[in-house]
């Protein structure tokens, strides 16, 4: 195990977080807020400590899947751990695994939220909240191989642990060039909407939090009722920004080189398209009649729809109240999730499509033994190696997801909560059904629970392989022993 | 396609539920009940209707993958169809859909009744609904193949769509003498179980309508309150006999043959016993307290586990009153199900047994990538073609699952109805919870979703393949097609 390459790492991701823990200082600063102090102060502490970390340079730079795993999630873990500590010293959040809690569910871009009174925040600590979506999003280590040369070693296994998506489609042949790409991408999208929504009326401090949010598809607002409150034209506005942010990113990057009509054809997108239509004729036939007029009852489908299939989880609804029929519209978009490639969580549209193909295919060869016609998306025959690694994620899924409710059922809140806390954490939406519905929150599990949905956020944000990964005995044994070192050359 | 073949074959059923509806004539006969009337005369009907259908022998008696299981779908549908008129005509369930619920329900080994009084039913009836299930168990088509001289043609494709679990493994070379050595050792099993239960004081009705139920792992009782108002003996009885018809019958094989040693290194059925015994403890922690001494909380647990996990749905507590924990346990064995190759249904620990595996191997790669482990069940490798099938087979399974969840919320029933509804039929237990507990019945559900239940119970049976297969557009096609006469020689 390459230790010293994961230990510098592990320094380039704190001085990264420290950095960005400058931004709810400005914020402070204008409006004058004295927990700025604290953000500044853990802000120091954590540069300290990363410059401290990488400064010995590590002999040798190689690293291979397992050791992209390990670095990925102990950085998640090491980003959410020292995130959540201004919380935490502020005192605004005065429990530290609620802090903990709110910090994984901010970066991992789930949105589950255990306060009760989100308006009682500081200004500051709205922002950094709503802040974690937007880096956590895109991923801190995509943001890493775009900013840091890391000196040879196999860069894209860091990028493939962390990225959505059953493979990482390379944008540009290197892979600095792609991190940027997103990361440009990103926040020119982020910067449209922030535009669209002042335009609107909104204020620039709403309009910067709720953008962070849905670009990252986490789902933290900063009114008690998420956006329900909000105007009919902010909430359409957030409603195109949600699906757009869902999309397969390599669409926008076709957009961006003028091949506009290739990204049309992106095959995953239409798929996508077409859930969230249905979806949202579903659930306006069964909720027309309580809304107050057609715009009102397709505005309130269309957003819960797109908020929950891309796993953003905003209400403007309490769609707890909803009948059996859109409930289970709801539960299942938590399931299919964003497409690959996007910031959405989930089990993402193109692994579904290739699990259907391979179903349809399997049939056919049921009445032509004889056939053999490959699977095929994009276009493109999907590789043997890719359908096999999509059913294994399945397995995995449900293996975690069966453990988890075991988990969690120790809780003894209702099969509903239970089931549905860990489809909304695992799936990283935000709010389930009954007892954590839209309209409540997490704050009143037990610490054994929120320790459980913790790790199944992390689980989905890093598509489980990580994770499963870290907890296997020989990769915690290599933790301890050196690698071999390498003879020098005499 | 091969219709004339097919036809045949529907034949040869229709002539065996014509011999076996006699047996409830002699209940009727003992009990003095006129009711047998109605059944002698359906038996009479059913049997002429088979006659005049296997009148004309096939010129082709080839059979493909594609007709064997067409046949056995159809086959299914004509024993439900015939094997409800008795139901229907004799007017105790004066509804054709619930008639032909409780029956598909019989056959497939289910057990999810209609009926709120099972108790008013004449023996006669009672003893023709437990019979559906000491038949269904084993399956019609293997018994037609223990009895039929089917010539040529590959037999081996009814029996793959008939039998449960992920390959059929060939006891003895010859399919006809494999289906006679399944139907005799179920048959020992069962006249044993009778007489266990005789000898505990159970009267010989009882006994043995109770004993098919068990056989079948199908979960029809006779009495109001299932197995809770028998007495301790019976009811561990019970539990052995259910456990071990959920065992894979290559098992019982081996020790006929002398081979105990062998049988009890079968390897699906240790973890299957793993399984039981570990949710056994789980639930026996929960209920303790509940219960009037440890016998009492370990024979509750053991039952319920047993008859929950081989899907037979048997009840001696009502287990919807349980804590959550236990809940999640009772739902989670529903999906577990029996061994492949025996009467249970579910997704059988097998499939299971190579999921994990396939997960393991998976990790093993990332951390060795280039280690090259196959994955064994048995102490045989399996065969790629067989690992494919069970992700096929995992993804349909969702995929129907999450269809049938929709259709069934149109009833407006709350979730966890909906769900277990669902859940207990797919894998044909039987019981379900809230408004489906063991205590209540499904006979206040719309038409529409009865029928969408009664396709699931087929589906879960025959384990999905051969339904999907008979719903492509291609096979519908193929029956009004003629095969190209195969040229005389001259």
């Amino acid at each position: 195990m390459n230790s010293p390459m994961i230990r510098v790492i592990l320094g380039h991701i704190m001085k990264i977080e420290a950095a960005f823990m400058l931004l709810p200082c400005i914020v402070a600063v204008i409006y004058g807020e004295n927990v700025g102090w604290t953000y500044l102060a853990i802000a120091c502490i954590t540069a300290l400590l990363g410059v401290f970390m990488t400064l010995k340079k590590p002999a040798d730079s190689v690293m291979y899947l397992k050791e992209g795993s390990v670095a990925t999630v102990l950085g998640w873990v090491v980003l959410s751990l020292f995130g959540c500590l201004p919380f935490y010293f502020s005192g605004e959040i005065p429990s530290f695994t609620d802090a903990l809690f709110e910090t994984i569910s901010g970066f991992t871009t789930t949105g589950a939220s255990i306060l009760s009174d989100v308006e009682a925040l500081s200004h500051t600590a709205l922002f950094w909240r709503s802040f974690t979506h937007w880096l956590g999003g895109m991923g801190v280590l995509v943001f890493l191989l775009a900013i840091v040369p890391l000196s040879g070693g196999s860069t894209i296994n860091l990028m493939k642990a962390e990225s959505p998506g059953p493979s990482v489609g390379k944008l540009v042949p290197k892979i600095k060039a792609t991190a940027r790409t997103l990361y440009l991408i990103y926040t020119a999208l982020t910067l449209m909407q922030i535009i669209f929504m002042v335009i609107g009326g909104c204020s620039l401090f709403d309009a910067v939090n709720l953008s962070f949010a849905t670009a990252g598809t986490g789902g933290f607002g900063v009114r008690g009722d998420s956006l329900a409150s909000y105007s009919p034209y902010i909430q359409w506005v957030v409603i195109v920004f949600m699906i757009l942010f869902g999309v397969n990113f390599n669409a926008f990057y076709l957009i961006t080189l003028g091949k506009i009509k290739d990204a049309l054809h992106v095959e995953e997108v239409k798929y996508y398209l077409l859930i969230i239509l249905s979806s949202t004729a579903i659930i306006f036939i069964n909720i027309f009649r309580t809304c107050k007029g057609i715009e009102e009852a397709l505005r309130t489908s269309f957003f819960q729809v797109a908020a929950i299939i891309t796993t953003t989880g905003f209400a403007t609804a309490d769609f707890d109240t909803w009948n059996t029929t859109c409930k289970i519209v709801i539960v299942m978009l938590m399931f299919v999730g964003a497409c690959a490639g996007s910031t959405g969580g989930g089990i993402k549209v193109s692994r579904f499509i290739v699990m259907f193909r391979t179903i349809k295919k399997e049939m056919n060869t049921y009445i032509h033994p004889k056939s053999v016609k490959k699977i095929m998306l994009e276009g493109k025959p999907v590789e043997h190696e890719v359908v096999r690694s999509i059913n294994v994620y399945m397995g995995t899924y449900i293996m975690i997801f069966a453990i988890s409710i075991f988990l969690v059922s120790f809780n003894e809140l209702d099969l509903i909560t239970s089931f549905t806390a860990v489809a909304t954490t695992i799936n990283n939406v935000g709010p389930g059904l009954n007892l954590i519905g839209p309209t409540c929150n997490f704050g009143f599990l037990t610490p054994f629970t929120k320790y459980v949905l913790m790790i199944d956020m992390l689980a989905g944000r890093l598509e489980l392989f990580p994770l499963l990964i870290l907890i296997q005995p020989k990769v915690i044994k290599g933790f301890f022993e050196r690698r071999p070192k390498v003879k020098k050359a005499e």
